[in-house]
């Protein structure tokens, strides 16, 4: 028994995290269906990117949209379109947001603007630690759920107060959705309904949706016009983005719908793991697809364990373990069509297998 | 006839420009032969970015290659790597660079770099162009052909005399390399051999190829890393780029052997439009597969004539006229894969009535 975690999981009988392989049959499937004539879309214009583009206005409650083939361009550019709209090139967000540790800090080395970080990392951002906020700002990032920490998120009192006190101080609001759709059950609210608080949305279109890549950008005409012309000058303006398009369209239609499937199965999924010794969950109750698993073990003894559990039941629960510390790791859950085809009595013969050999690790 | 030009061209019988429709069968096409469970790349790593990466760096002769999805974005972070190097914010290329015309001055904007116009607008760099620059620069880009004016080139030695001058003087030399195969057969001289007269290297993966979008950069180990922090900073470092880079392999497989062909017949093709009246092409005789068609006549009266020329031979030469004054315009011929399956004595007949109906034209 020689695999590692990620190969256990690549062959894997039962994987039980994500939608599946990314591979070449993502995008067959999703293009078997489409005609062989279907023109390109052309640096930006054409049927393919306008009527994605309207549909997806529509869905986020926004005047206007724009497909752009990354999250990172996307919400950089919002944040400097409202900074140059303001004159203060200064943000506020979480320190965890993606901006601030998942893109060579781009915001800073093109776009020259500063990040004030609201919180401490372990929790979500409240009304007080914007009312405590010294620095004057032209726009706050609100990330829903906060992914870093297990997809963690405020009230949504606490978003409609946060919303209402940044329209009285002129303050521009973004939202980072990238696990937006994820949300909503939760929130038993429409994007619509989410978006409305917010001047400038960003949503994933993989993630939860499962398509190859891709964004929108979604905000007034104004604020859309702007972002092409920004969108050009990163070079994200291609020739052709429909394989992207296509994609996020037809899995946009195949999963925008089970958003609430994939979170009533991640609390129960959350709760096997919350059943065993030595694991707990963040957050305890998820509050969208996904949580984080913390086992309260070193990497390798844990390491070790989920693949014994692999050999002998069929289930991989994650490819990774993140070291935490010398007597943690953590990874990442994030349900998607998996879980649902994992039968469940080889689920509970896995779980109760996990929780046997968490018990006899620490004796 | 109430047809447009452009609908003539998309539903012509012999439509005579560049590779034909950019539609879902040229992914499709390309996937058929690709199998299902190939494993997409992630944020840049897996087995099918890195050896198309291997690929292109060995056939351009250098180190070490990045894909990314755009070419804009390669060329200002080429440009970006140089100054930071050298600390010195300013670049000299030509008046009609793409960075210079078409980017919504990112390098700019972005980038904070300026830039040095070298030459006038409707010839090459030359030499003296360089040796007469009175500003310090970091870099100078070279775009071989130069596209905005016909695609027309130096001589093989204007360019390693500015190759060597830039190293003697410690200013970098980067190659807007966008239609870099097209050259070779002109120069005689393998993409290697070109490439080794620059330190970084641009070439795109459409156009000639025909594939649906991306770009390679290439140069040494250092600078390709560099540029892989940037990519991540532009917000092109996707989750996946496969859809491009497959389709980009099986198109440069199919094609980067056909420029010579290309080359032969686009010497052809502008021969028999220098032969009409009123129309003569941008470089006369053609140095790669492209060249630009001069109509001296009014637009409109233009775009009528190669209507009823569309209608009664079925030939169709381009889509679109871009008008140039009152009584000239003109458009971009591009030699690809069309070219050889329109029947000769068909095209023989619309170039005999072309001619016809341009004569009249002004009588």
């Amino acid at each position: 028994m020689n695999k590692t975690l990620i190969e256990a999981f690549k062959t894997a009988e039962y994987p039980v995290n994500g939608h599946g392989k990314r591979n070449m049959k993502v995008l067959k499937d999703a293009f078997d269906t489409i005609d062989d004539h279907l023109e390109s879309d052309m640096y930006g214009a054409g049927k393919v990117i306008e009527e994605f583009q309207e549909k997806m206005a529509k869905y986020l409650g926004k005047k206007s949209a724009v497909f752009f083939p990354s999250g990172t361009m996307a919400q950089q550019i919002a944040l400097r379109i409202w900074s140059d709209e303001k004159g203060i090139k200064k943000v506020a967000y979480h320190p965890l947001c993606h901006l601030e540790i998942h893109e060579q800090d781009g915001l800073k080395k093109l776009h020259h603007i500063e990040s004030v970080l609201l919180t401490e990392k372990d929790r979500v951002i409240e009304m007080e630690d914007i009312l405590n906020m010294e620095d004057e700002v032209s726009a706050i990032l609100l990330e829903l759920p906060q992914r870093e920490i297990g997809g963690q998120l405020p009230d949504y009192k606490t978003l409609e107060d946060i919303s209402s006190y940044c329209k009285e101080k002129g303050i521009r609001l973004h939202l980072d959705g990238a696990r937006l759709y994820e949300v909503l059950p939760f929130y038993q609210k429409t994007a619509a309904e989410v978006c409305s608080l917010f001047d400038s949305v960003y949503v994933s279109l993989y993630k939860g949706i499962g398509g190859i890549a891709g964004a929108i950008l979604a905000g007034d005409e104004s604020f859309t016009q702007e972002a092409k012309i920004w969108k050009t000058r990163h070079g994200g303006n291609l020739i052709s983005l429909y394989p992207y398009i296509l994609t996020a369209d037809h899995y946009f239609e195949e999963r925008v719908g089970k958003m609430e499937q994939y979170f009533i199965e991640a609390i129960e999924y959350a709760s096997f793991f919350n059943a065993c010794h030595r694991v707990e969950t963040i957050p305890a109750v998820p509050v969208s697809n996904m949580f984080h698993v913390h086992f309260h073990l070193a990497k390798e003894k844990a390491e070790a364990i989920l693949l014994e559990v692999a050999e002998e039941t069929g289930v991989v629960f994650t490819g990774y373990l993140k070291e935490v510390n010398d007597h943690q790791c953590s990874y990442e859950a994030s349900i998607g069509d998996l879980y649902h085809t994992v039968p469940k009595d080889r689920l509970m013969d896995a779980f109760w297998m996990l929780d046997e050999k968490l018990k006899a690790a620490g004796e």
